[in-house]
C-alpha cells in the first residue's frame, strides 16, 4: 500500500485481504465464516480536520495518516451448535486487531448468501416437506421453486434461534425465467440454519374475506386455478410492442464530470466522494458546492417492508432490506441494464473472506430534466431558457421478488434529491378460486398480492458551511384579519421554531411545514438570515401496525418523518445494527433521539423517513411499474443568487448543442 | 369549409374570421373591440354520441354535422363612458347569431394587450406621475419602465370601475434586457381604463418589520441602494460556465407519435385530441388507452396568486393568470426555447377581430424518464429492464415578471401526469436599506420579494370506460390488535367511502387518502373490483388569507384539494367566468358544488387544486429555478395486468437502441 488512501475511500481488494488475514491469524485452527468486511470510517472529528487541511491545500504526508480501519463481521464455528458471531476491527496500518467484540446470541448477524443456499438444500431434502408438496398434486410439467426469506418479525415461541423461512412456488418447466410467482404454494418450512433442522412447516390459509383466519382449501390441485403470467419478452403471448422508436442520448464530447483520486467526483461546481459498502450501498461524502461544504455524509440508512395479512405466518413477513443483510448480496451489476458513463465497483467477500470485485455496483450519468429556469422579456421578446441537467448516482438491489432503484441526483441549482423507485414483482400468496380478501388484491387467478408498506430512511449528516448546524421547523400560518397588522386579511406568518432537543418530528403539509438546516453562525449577506438548506421530506403515511405489534416495535424509526439527533460516530442505521430476527429496534434512531441531546448549533444528523402504503393494483402484476418517492434538499439563503444563473442557455451553446427535447436546434 | 371539422377541433382561421364577420354584421355602424373568439364546444351529450359512432366506425356524413359554434367576447363602444361587454355565440354553419348576452357591468371582461398599451401610454403621459417620478431622483443612465398589472382584489371604494395598476421600475440604459426588476420604484398609479384617467397614485411603504405599515423613506434617491442583478448571458459579470458538455437527444427514426386529422395524436396505445384556446391553453380531449375511454377532457382550469404583504396597495396583488385574460396574450412561442418534434398553432384575434395564427403554442415531444420496471431473476441472473418513455404536451406562459410551464405527460403504463413548473422573476418591491420584513425576503439590495402562494386547479372530466363514474375516497387505517381479526397487530384496513354528493374534499396524506374514479358498472375480471383510475392530488397548503378577505372570497376554489361536481356544459373555470376585478368567486367550482347534486354513478367532474406557498429564497433571484408540482392519474384495476408489460427491454432493441443513460449500448 504505497499510496495513502483517502480516509473516505472504500477498502481496496488488498486492504480487504489484509483484514481477512489478520483475523484468520487471530483465530488459529478455527473455522471462520465471513459475512462482510468493509471500511470503518475514521472518527468524524479526525476526518473533518483532514478535510480542512485537504481543501485548504495544507495536507502533509503526516496529516494524511489517519488510522485505516476495516470492520469484519464473521462467525466462529466452534463445537457448539451455535457459532459465535464476532465483529472485529482491524488496524490495517498496524496489521493488528484494534477492537474485538463477541456479539450476544440475542443479536443476529446479517444474513449471507451461503445461508440461503443451505436453506434451499435443507428444505429440498426434507422428507416431511417432500410429503407436503406431494399432497399438493402439482400438475405435470411443473417444478418446485424455493424462495428463501428472512424470518421477519419473530414470535415469542421462537426464542433466539437463527430461523429462516422458505416460501414455495411451482414453475412451469422449460424456461428457467418463467414467472413462478404466478403459482404460489401454501407451504412455508421454517429452518434453524445453525443445525439445518426444519423446525416446523407452516401451512397458511388460502381463504378470503369472511372466512376464518385459518381457512384452508383442499390442498390437492392447489395451483390448478392459477394461470401463467409471464414478463420475459420471449414468453409474452403477444410479444412486445413494435411502435416505440429509438430515443438516443449521446454526449459527443464526453460527460461533464471528472473522476479523480479513485472516488472524487467533480461536476458543475459540485464535488464529493462516493463509496460503496454492503450495508448501505452507495454513500456520498464531503459534498461541496462551489467550494462550500453542504453535507458530510448522505446515505440510505434503512428500510422496512411490513405486510398486513393477519393470518399466520404472514404477520412475520417484514423485511429490513438493508439491515437484514440483503443489500450486499442483492446489489445489481449495472452493465446489462444501464450502461452508464461512469462506474464504481464494490468489494464483497465470500464465506472464506476472499475479496472479490463486484463490477459496476454504482453507476453515474447525466440526464436532462426539462427546463430549469426561463424568463421572457415580453417587451423585447427576448427569452432566456436553461435546461436542467442532473447528475445521477444510481444503485439497484434485487431482494427475491422485489427491486429498489436508488438515485442520488444533483442539479445545477445546488439541489440534492434522493429518489427511491420501487419495482419488481409484488409478493403473492395462494387464494382459493373466486375469493377476494380485504388485506390484499387478487392480481392473477389464485394469486393474492398482500397489502404492505415500504418505509425508507435517508440519513443526512449536514455540514452547512461547517458542522455546527441548527434544525429549524418553519411553517406558514394564517393570521386573522385585524386593523393593526393585517387590515385586509392577506398577511400570513412564517413561523420558525428551532429544534432544541434530539427527537422525532413530523411533517404537516397543510401548514407548509419545512425543516431548514441552518448555520446560525453565518448570515446571508443579502437577506440577513442564517445560511441554510431546506429539507423537503415527503408527506407520507407512517407505519400502520399496532404499536404493540412486533412489526412496529422493531421499526421505531418509522414512527416519525424526521428525526434529529446529535452526531455520534458509527451511528448509521435507523432500525438498529441488528435487524435480522429482531424483536425490538435496539440502537436505532429512536434510541439515539432518546439521549435528549441539545442539538442547537451542534453537530446534528437528520433522518428522513418516508414510505409507500402499497395496496397492490392489478396493474402492478406481474412486474410493477415504478412507484417513485423523493426527498429533496435545496439551498435556502445559502447563496447570494440562483446558483444556476450562469448555466448557458440553448442559444448560447448554439449549434453545438442539441437539447433534450429537440431533434435539431441550431439557434 | 368543405371538410367537416371534428367537433373537438379548435376554430380555424376561416371559421374565426367568419365568426367575426357575423358579429360585425350584427352591430352595423358600431365600433367593436374584440377580446377573444374561440370554439364553444358542443354539448357533451352530443359529442359523446358522436364519439361512440366515430370509435365504432359508424360515423355517417349526417351524424358528423353537429352544430359548430364560435364564442366571441368583445366590447361595443358606444357613446357611454363604459363600453358594453358582449358575449355572443355564432352558429358557423348557419352564419348567424345563436346566442347573445350583454354582460352586467359588475362582471369585467378579461383583459387584452391593447388595454395594457393604453395603460402604459396614459401613465407615461400623466403629469402627476411624472412629478412623482421626478421626486425619486433616479440616477443618471436609468430609464422608467412601466409594468401593467391587473388590479387584483379590489377595495370597496373602487366600485365597478375597470381599473388597472401600473408597477414601476427603473432600468439601466443600454440593454433593453437589463433586469429592471432590481430597481423597484414605490409608485403605483391606478388607471380607469375606460376613460384613461389616473384615478390615484399609490405610494407604498418601503419600511420593514417593526415599522408601521405606512413607513416610507425619503423618496429621493430611492434606488441608490439597489444594485444590478442581471440574467441575460451577455450581462453576467462572470459570463456562463464553460464545463457543461452537450447532451444530445436524437430520434433517428423519427418520433413514436402520429398526428392525424389536424389534432388527433396516437402514441403508445394512447390516443387523444389536443386543442388550444386563449382561456385554458392546451386542452386534451377524448383520451383513450388501447381503445378504452379514460378521460373526456383534461385542462388547467384556473390559478390564483395572492401576495401576503399587508401594506396598501399590496393586498391587491392577486393574479388569476387564466381568468384575468393573460393566457392568450401571454403564451410563449416555443420555437426559440424548445424546438420540439410536433407543434400546434393557436388562433388569436386582435382588437379588430382579425384572426392570426400564433405559432407553436403547444409542443409535443418524447422523453426518457429512467427505469419503468425491472426484475432480475437472481437464480438465473436474467434481468429484464424497460425504460420509461413519456409523451409531453407542453405550453408556457409569461405574465409580466413570471412564467409557468405546463406539461401533460402520458406514460406507457397508462399513467397521466399534469405538471406545473413555476419559474421567472419573483415580484419585488423597494425596501429601505438595511431593513428586513416578515412578509418577504430581501433577495437583492433594496429588493423585497414578497411572500405569496400559487394555487392551481386542474379540471378532470373522466370517462372511465364511459361517463357514468363514481368518486370514492380510499384510506388505509390502523386496526387495533385483537384476537379475532388482528391477532398479531399487523393488519390495516383499506376503507372506501363513495362520494355521494357534489362538494369540496381534502387530502389526508397521513391516512394515505387517495381518490379513485370508479366505473361501478364494470368489474375487473381478475380482482373483481370496479375498474378505476386513482387521482393523486398533492398534499399542499390551501389558501392562507383570512376567509373574510377579498383575496379569499374571490378564490373559493382554493379552499379544498378536490372538488367533485356533476358535469354541466361550459362549466370549465374553477374561479368563475369573470375573475378580473372580481370581489367574490361567482359561478366557479364552489357554486357548482353547492348544487348538492347526486354524484354516484353520474357524469362527474373532478377539480384538483394544489399549490405552492412561496416564501422566496435568495436563490430564487434574479430568475428562479423551477418549482415543480404534479397531479397524477394512474389506473387502479382498470387493466388486467401492467399495461407497460409489452414495452421492449433494452436487450430486445439491441444495437439500434442507445438508451437515455448510455453512451453506447450494444447488447
Amino acid at each position: 500500500m504505497a499510496r495513502i488512501p483517502h480516509p473516505l475511500s472504500q477498502l481496496s481488494l488488498d486492504e480487504t485481504a489484509l483484514a481477512r488475514d489478520v483475523i484468520r491469524q487471530a483465530h488459529p485452527g478455527t473455522l471462520l465464516n465471513f459475512r462482510v468486511i468493509f471500511l470503518l470510517e475514521p472518527p468524524k472529528a479526525e476526518v473533518e480536520a483532514y478535510l480542512e487541511l485537504e481543501h485548504s491545500g495544507n495536507l502533509t504526508a503526516a496529516s494524511q495518516r489517519l488510522a485505516r480501519l476495516a470492520q469484519a463481521w464473521y462467525d466462529v464455528i466452534g463445537s457448539s451448535r451455535v457459532p459465535q458471531y464476532h465483529e472485529t476491527v482491524v488496524d490495517l496500518r498496524a496489521a493488528s486487531i484494534a477492537e474485538k467484540k463477541v456479539i450476544d446470541a440475542k443479536s443476529q448477524a446479517s444474513l449471507s448468501v451461503w445461508e440461503f443456499n443451505q436453506l434451499v438444500k435443507c428444505v429440498t431434502e426434507n422428507p416431511e416437506v417432500q410429503a407436503k408438496v406431494a399432497d399438493l398434486k402439482l400438475p405435470a410439467g411443473f417444478e418446485l421453486v424455493i424462495e428463501p426469506w428472512p424470518f421477519g418479525a419473530p414470535d415469542p415461541r421462537d426464542g433466539d434461534d437463527r430461523l429462516f423461512q422458505a416460501l414455495m412456488f411451482a414453475q412451469r418447466s422449460g424456461n428457467p425465467d418463467s414467472n413462478f410467482y404466478a403459482y404460489p404454494l401454501p407451504i412455508i418450512p421454517v429452518v434453524n440454519i445453525y443445525n439445518l433442522e426444519v423446525v416446523r412447516i407452516e401451512t397458511p390459509a388460502t381463504g378470503g374475506g369472511g372466512d376464518s383466519l385459518t381457512e384452508r382449501s383442499n390442498y390437492a390441485g392447489i395451483v390448478d386455478h392459477c394461470t401463467d403470467s409471464e414478463y420475459v419478452p420471449e414468453l409474452l403471448p403477444g410479444g412486445t410492442r413494435q411502435d416505440l422508436k429509438p430515443l438516443t442520448v449521446v454526449q459527443p464530447y464526453g460527460p461533464s464530470f471528472k473522476i479523480d483520486d479513485g472516488n472524487l467526483i467533480r461536476w458543475q461546481k459540485w464535488q464529493f466522494r462516493v463509496s460503496f459498502n454492503p450495508r448501505e450501498g452507495a454513500v456520498l461524502h464531503d459534498l461541496r458546492y462551489d467550494g462550500r461544504s453542504v453535507l458530510y455524509r448522505l446515505s440510505i440508512s434503512d428500510m422496512t417492508v411490513p405486510y398486513a395479512d393477519p393470518r399466520n405466518p404472514y404477520h412475520r413477513k417484514q423485511a429490513f432490506d438493508f439491515g437484514d443483510g440483503g443489500l450486499g448480496n442483492a446489489v445489481n451489476n449495472l452493465t446489462l441494464g444501464c450502461d452508464c458513463l461512469g462506474y464504481f465497483d464494490g468489494v464483497l467477500v465470500d464465506h472464506e473472506g476472499k475479496p472479490q470485485v463486484t463490477k459496476n455496483v454504482i453507476c453515474l450519468h447525466e440526464q436532462d430534466n426539462g427546463i430549469n429556469w426561463k424568463h421572457t422579456n415580453w417587451r423585447t421578446g427576448r427569452a432566456v431558457v436553461t435546461r436542467r441537467r442532473e447528475l445521477v448516482i444510481q444503485f439497484i438491489i434485487t431482494l427475491a421478488n422485489y427491486e429498489y432503484i436508488f438515485n442520488f441526483k444533483l442539479d445545477q441549482a445546488a439541489g440534492i434529491m434522493v429518489e427511491a423507485r420501487a419495482t419488481g414483482i409484488v409478493s403473492v400468496v395462494n387464494i382459493d378460486e373466486g375469493k377476494t380478501a380485504p388485506w390484499g388484491n387478487v392480481v392473477n387467478p389464485g394469486a393474492l398480492a398482500q397489502n404492505h408498506q415500504h418505509v425508507f430512511c435517508v440519513r443526512i449528516d449536514p455540514a452547512i458551511d461547517g458542522s455546527r448546524n441548527t434544525v429549524v421547523q418553519e411553517e406558514s400560518l394564517p393570521v386573522a384579519m385585524n386593523p393593526y397588522s393585517n387590515p385586509q386579511g392577506n398577511l400570513y406568518e412564517v413561523r420558525q421554531v428551532p429544534i432544541a432537543k434530539s427527537g422525532g418530528y413530523d411533517v404537516e403539509p397543510l401548514n407548509n411545514r419545512v425543516f431548514k438546516i441552518q448555520n446560525t453562525n453565518k448570515l446571508n449577506p443579502v437577506s440577513g438570515k442564517p445560511i441554510a438548506y431546506k429539507v423537503i421530506t415527503p408527506a407520507t403515511q407512517k407505519l400502520l401496525a399496532d404499536p404493540r405489534s412486533t412489526q412496529a416495535r422493531r421499526a421505531l424509526f418509522a414512527k416519525h418523518h424526521l428525526w434529529v439527533t446529535k452526531h455520534k460516530d458509527d451511528e448509521l442505521y435507523a432500525g438498529g445494527r441488528y435487524t435480522l430476527l429482531s424483536k425490538d429496534e435496539i440502537g436505532g434512531v429512536a434510541d439515539a433521539a432518546a439521549r435528549d441531546d441539545d442539538v442547537l448549533n451542534e453537530d446534528v444528523v437528520l433522518w428522513s423517513c418516508f414510505g409507500l402504503t402499497h395496496n397492490p393494483r392489478v396493474e402492478d402484476w406481474p412486474v410493477m411499474p415504478v412507484e417513485i418517492l423523493q426527498v429533496s434538499l435545496t439551498p435556502a439563503d445559502f447563496f447570494t443568487a440562483n446558483p444556476a444563473l450562469d448555466v448557458p442557455s440553448n442559444k448560447d451553446l448554439g449549434s453545438r448543442y442539441v437539447d433534450a427535447c429537440c431533434k435539431e436546434n441550431k439557434l
